[in-house]
């Protein structure tokens, strides 16, 4: 079993996606996680560029890390400045890290177009830097810019990079498709040539605007490298980095390489989830392994295959990665799906069973109303639970008024007020809020009332709220579903709310979300060696 | 340069994708665009398993597609069931395709443990169907499920199928990896085995449960396959099919395969945005190719250098794909995009004119506030009319106010009232209407004040109501975009409204969807012979 290196950069390159931006406490909790799991190393940041990061180095020594050694990350020392005056080396140094990762250019293109110096100034400035981290005490790896495409362009010029940093100390040399563009031919054969050249260990960092950096990523191992970087959940400049939550079971549960202590392959799933709570991000209920619907099956033919057999339409078992087998119910699926699912409450149930029939019947019933249960699985055991007698309800509403003003003309108003009135056990609390727009002044106002009684409902959270409108004709009048999905920070669940009014399906949706989340803790306080609730949320 | 057919499944194998549901009309508008975008075959429906899509494919006849042959899709005939007596059968001649793909198991596992019958039934099964619908006058597509997983278990078992297939007269076999867990030498090595052993042309399906669809497919390509299974934006069962968004720029503009007219690639990425818009799905910013962040550049060196030149830090131009650089333009359209479509008004316009520049400005400060005009081609139209001072107002809103009741708790109401002033010229008009919820009443009390001065606005009602929520975070109180398609009978037209609240965003779509009416209207009665509506709209 060949080892292989992950290193996560989550925290730098990921930091350059779209949309993202860490606190210092992110960073901290993220590397915390990355630890917990077993990367072999975390690039946390770019000390001479963010005077954030700086911090984070800071607080980030107080943290015990078990597996993973945390790298900072700078450019070569600037053309016409010595190392020793510039400033962002100074700024990795200050880090105190074990590991500084610098990179160079190693594409003619960019010596000449971008940093307009000479090849052998370029070589100065990596020769300058990487002899002189070392000399202060560092490891360092060197990331080489652009290699593939360098190495396309000019195989000399990109192999005299690789060895000028090798020959100035580094410990490491990888090799960036830094544009994205390569496939995994290119990337396996020029690795190969890299891996001959060089005598210390090949790394290898893609980007996925092909669409193919995990395939990249395991065309480089095969040729012989040894370290991979990725983020944890794919997320990095443009069309971002490898995926490591597929990259990391492809590696280990299939191709037999050894990437991460095995005992923490069940906890993938839920450190993707927790990585992308922190990060502010959705992840694509479709990424492999890790996604919501990884193991979803929605047809009728392939869920009996399943069921009868997992290997016939899994390549893997999801307990495997912390993820789960979830029927999508649907349309298209049939009576056996259902069942199924309803087993996992009380294994007794069978087609004919009576609470079977009976949750048939109101499942049809509800359908015709316009709900669809297929990405709501929280809904679907809240209706089961309630139909098998196994729900306490925790509040009733007694009632809801909402009132929205649209001004136009000489000045645009939009204004939304909600006033709730609940009852929890003997107890009222009436309470309102204002917001933007009627579904968010009702979230507000429910969850203020509710949190008197509650406090823990502050955990949870809306993380999407998706509207459809179905049946055609007088569309504004048509029936609405509203699909909204929730987090507390580890788990995620879906609920669902249907009717002619969208404010109306709007509050049934988030009702369903807030009960299951009571449900769900009120049982984990019950019975504390019930099965986790990652394994039933859907 | 070798052809590649491309085969689009986002109607069937993309329909088993979580959450997605189309109606009848939903496929239309698909097949539609994907004919204009010029893929060779569509695979819609699966006539045997779904009442729905008997409909779609009758519609479907009135359609003329000029470069997409459209393919309906079964299994092989049941066990124990003669193929003229078995239903989906002969619901796949009902849908008079010129092409029919039909499934049959490649490995044992299956033959075995799920459909229970001998090796021999199973061939016989497969070679009855591909014979009949042979005779029948169908050009039969042979798809063998499982087929890697089988070749892995039993080459002989697994080529079998292949040969039975090719005797019995089908036109294509193509190679399923229907599980998804493969890799790309694997898929290219075993592609080579049946190119070699078979007379007729190879195709290949992958599945993303690896994160490597995109590579698998380009494998197979390069071991000889000519014919590639995907979905538009890779939407489909677990994680997804193979994303043709991807692997045709890949094959065409990178690998130097012929996949599409050279002149459709600029289309690509408003295609992938029209569909996920009629699927409802939010398009990952970082989709390669088409991704709204697919050329975005956030590390202020990357910016800099791509300033200097492209090729720096862009595999490709991104106006090649009808995509734009992030921080230069619009995130929606490239310049280019949008220029040609200007020039639809007015032949003078172009890139540096002072009107192109404003539209620009306007085109992006309307994104930033959530608005997208891909699938709201009336809204864009209207903007341009605006700015070219060619808009002349039809009515003036006063003010707007709109109350709504939730009452639960001994019983249910849901009421909302909705009342609005305008102004037609120098009269006033104030009157107000109820609904089912919010929207509704808005829209009847707005019609009803309007046609007191515009009786033919009878005529256009809405016939499709979409809410798209954009930016995590607070969910609730994010920006919502509203999209309503509206139709007068003969034409359909598209607007956009968003706003952080839901009524006033539904508002302004429904303002402009009046408004376009009504300006075409008022244009076709001013010039008879005109360019038709439905020349311009969409």
């Amino acid at each position: 079993m060949r080892k292989i290196d992950i290193f996560d950069s989550t925290l730098r390159d990921g930091a350059q996606g779209e949309g993202i931006s860490f606190s210092v406490d992110d960073k901290l909790k993220i590397l915390q996680r990355l630890d917990d799991f077993g990367v072999a190393f975390a690039e946390a940041g770019n000390p001479g560029s963010n005077p954030k990061d700086l911090e984070f180095f800071k607080r980030a020594k107080t943290l015990k890390l078990k597996n993973t050694k945390l790298v900072s990350f700078g450019s070569t020392r600037r053309k016409g400045v010595s190392v020793e005056n510039d400033d962002s080396i100074t700024a990795i140094l200050n880090t105190d890290t074990e590991y500084a990762a610098v990179f160079g250019k190693s594409w003619r293109l960019h010596t000449e177009t971008i940093l307009s110096v000479s090849p052998e100034e370029n070589l100065l400035m990596i020769s300058d830097t990487v002899s002189y981290l070392k000399q202060k005490g560092r490891k360092v790896i060197f990331d080489a810019e652009h290699f593939f495409d360098g190495y396309k362009d000019n195989p000399e010029f990109a192999l005299t990079v690789l060895k000028t940093a090798e020959e100035a100390g580094a410990e490491l040399i990888v090799l960036c498709d830094t544009n994205g563009g390569c496939f995994p031919d290119e990337i396996g054969s020029i690795t190969e040539e890299a891996v001959k050249a060089a005598k210390i260990p090949i790394g290898v960092h893609c980007h996925n605007d092909t669409g193919c950096a995990v395939a990249c990523s395991i065309a480089a191992v095969k040729s012989g490298a040894v370290h991979v970087q990725g983020t944890f959940i794919g997320i990095g400049e443009r069309c971002g980095n490898t995926n490591l939550s597929a990259l990391i079971p492809d590696l280990q549960l299939k191709l037999g390489y050894g990437c991460i202590p095995s005992e923490s392959m069940e906890k993938l799933t839920e450190t993707a989830r927790y990585i992308a709570e922190i990060a502010n991000v959705k992840l694509a209920g479709s990424m492999p392994y890790v996604g919501r619907n990884a193991f979803g099956h929605k047809g009728g033919m392939h869920a009996d295959g399943v069921a009868k057999e997992p290997k016939s339409f899994e390549h893997i078992f999801p307990e495997t990665v912390g993820n789960s087998r979830n029927f999508l119910l649907s349309e298209v699926s049939g009576k056996s799906t259902i069942l199924s699912k309803l087993k996992s409450f009380d294994k007794k149930l069978d087609k004919s069973s009576r609470e079977t029939v009976r949750i048939l019947e109101k499942l049809k019933e509800l359908e015709s109303l316009g709900y669809q249960f297929e990405a709501a699985g929280a809904s679907f055991e809240l209706l089961v639970l309630k139909e098998l007698g196994r729900f306490q309800p925790f509040f009733h509403i007694e009632h809801f008024h909402v009132i929205s003003t649209q001004s136009y003309g000489t000045k645009e108003i939009n204004k939304a007020n909600a006033m709730v009135k609940i009852k929890v056990g003997n107890r009222f609390e009436i309470t309102a809020d204002e917001g933007d727009g009627p579904v968010n002044a009702i979230d507000k106002a429910l969850r203020k009332a509710l949190e008197v009684f509650y406090p823990q409902l502050r955990k949870a959270h809306l993380v999407d709220y998706k509207v459809r409108v179905i049946a055609a004709g007088d569309s504004t009048a048509a029936i609405t579903r509203v699909l909204i999905e929730s987090t507390d920070g580890e788990k995620v669940w879906t609920t669902v709310g249907a009717s002619k009014d969208i404010i109306d399906a709007s509050l049934k949706a988030l009702l369903d979300s807030i009960e299951y989340f009571l449900h769900i803790k009120a049982e984990e306080a019950r019975k504390p060696t019930a099965r986790k609730t990652s394994e039933r949320i859907r």
